[in-house]
């Protein structure tokens, strides 16, 4: 009865790692009724998990043991490292797979899928791009990368997290590289938020008067980070509705008025840098997103 | 008849300044049907307007006299003093009103509304939130700020704009205060865009491969901003889901990984710099909005 064995070892997934985000992932795979194993440093974070069914291990080498399959997401490859590198663990994951779901660097990645491969261990690669409030809803997206094969045989677990999975392909490191690129997007405009947020309130508007206008700029990001992968791409930068010139006085309007308010003005200063840079090398006529090309 | 007298100087309006914006601005109003009088420092940029029907003016002490309201749309203020300060165009703008939709600082704006008083001349400013291609549509959406007396009585003009028109109160400052500080999000976000973009590049990924991505995480920047303005309002700065111990992990990612490319990460570097300081002062458990708090 193979298709039994099999089904068996597929419904059973084992999560290391129980920060806000191991918590939600072990949360979706028990609600999906797989068989869930968790285990995190610090005990005591699978109270709920395993009032709700979670089997809690005393150990990671006793956790991988339990599954075919192991999710691991915690803070970064360093605490990946510490929690599987160890003999006891290693050797109970030898024939069996790791989904790596912790965000890290192309590089760390391709490491740990080294050090995999020489214990005989499967190894994929992932990223979560969305907040633990999205797992196990259609909103969650995940990314991942490694061997194809290996992927189209875990999917069926994978797919208990909801949301869409996609394959980036064999190159381990390349769901980090989109992670990390994705993650600049995010952190940046976030740093942009919290300073839009300081002058505001320097000005006399509370964030709450802000929030209905801010919504509205992030609304008209998505269409224009289409467009602008076009000319990136296509290495055409049309500066014709926006030039970079009129971009850097924006910026430096910013710098001012932040620094007036004694608001360090850091970041926006590092960007204002990088316009003022395209431009004296000729681009002041392109748009903003030249400097893609001063940076690499 | 002092309606139909009435009818006429509102169904008028003067563009100073034909910048890419300042011709969307002249474009609208001609499409609805204004006698639309143009003018700009620098010539033949009227030519597309003036086969549309617009009044071509030698200079702007002309321009300003055929309408009751002139909207300037320049680079800035400096090009907005030097276009309106010099005498002549002065005297000629006594008793009528312009509205600056020039984008600069609140300062800025607060004197120029002085001058303007002390010239006897009507003065509103205000700013444009979104790209030329959504004037005269739904989409555009414009701040203003100054006496509501006046805006009341200029804003069917301006609904000739399409859009919407917020008045954000008589501080004559306030749409700068708004606009720098949406400016803000705006071109932090695409300076983290182009550093992703530079980024993928180095690791082998296309914009275009990285766009459908980039475009989710644009997606789910709007009910963020809304929810950590409650947060920042209320100074409670939950780090529940997604601590700053958390992101302070990616930006160092971000910035190794960059680097390693010999990427520039200026920009990451000062936020990562921001939250460490946050850190350091205790808050590593709050979300990375809390460094609104450390900024002002
Ligand atoms: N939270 C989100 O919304 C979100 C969204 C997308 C992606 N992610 C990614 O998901 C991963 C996990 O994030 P998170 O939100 O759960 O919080 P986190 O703060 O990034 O990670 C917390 C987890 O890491 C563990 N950990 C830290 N240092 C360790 C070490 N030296 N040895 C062993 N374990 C260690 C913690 O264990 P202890 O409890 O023992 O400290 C805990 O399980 C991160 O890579 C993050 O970037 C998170
Ligand atoms: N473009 C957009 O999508 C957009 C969106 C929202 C807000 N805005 C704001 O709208 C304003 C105008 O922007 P824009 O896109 O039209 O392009 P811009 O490059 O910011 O401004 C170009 C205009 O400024 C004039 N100008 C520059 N220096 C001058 C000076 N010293 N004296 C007189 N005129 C001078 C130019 O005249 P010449 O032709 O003689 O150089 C031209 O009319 C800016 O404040 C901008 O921030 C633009």
């Amino acid at each position: 009865m193979t298709s039994h064995t099999d089904h068996t070892e597929q419904s059973a997934v084992t999560v290391l790692g129980l920060g806000p985000m191991g918590r939600a992932l072990a949360g979706a795979f028990l609600a999906a009724g797989l068989r869930t194993t968790v285990w995190n440093r610090t005990p005591g974070k699978d109270r709920e998990l395993v009032g709700r069914g979670a089997i809690s291990a005393a150990s990671p080498e006793v956790a991988v043991a339990t599954s075919e399959l192991t999710v691991i997401c915690v803070v970064d490859y360093e605490a990946v490292d510490s929690i599987v590198r160890p003999e006891a663990v290693t050797d109970a994951l030898k024939g069996r797979t790791v989904v790596n779901l912790t965000a890290d660097t192309p590089d760390r990645a391709r490491s740990t899928a080294t050090w995999a491969a020489e214990h005989g261990i499967g190894y994929l690669d992932g990223a979560i791009m969305t907040p633990t409030t999205t797992i196990g809803t259609p909103a969650g997206v995940f990314l991942h990368s490694g061997q194809e094969e290996l992927y189209q045989r875990h999917r069926p677990v994978l797919d208990a997290l909801g949301g869409t999975h996609t394959h980036l392909g064999e190159d381990v490191g390349r769901a980090a590289g989109y992670d990390l690129a994705l993650l600049d997007i995010f952190w940046t405009a976030m740093a942009g938020y919290a300073h839009a947020l300081a002058m505001a309130r320097a000005e006399g508007i509370t964030a709450r008067e802000l929030a209905p206008f801010a919504k509205g700029i992030g609304a008209i990001l998505p269409p224009i980070f289409e467009q602008l992968a076009e000319e990136v791409d296509g290495g055409r930068y049309s500066g014709e509705g926006n030039p970079i010139t009129s971009a850097v006085s924006s910026m430096a309007h910013i710098v001012h008025t932040s620094e007036s308010h004694g608001i360090d003005a850091g970041v926006m200063r590092a960007a204002e840098g990088l316009a003022r840079r395209a431009i004296g090398r000729g681009h002041g006529t392109d748009g903003f997103i030249r400097i893609t090309d001063l940076l690499y």
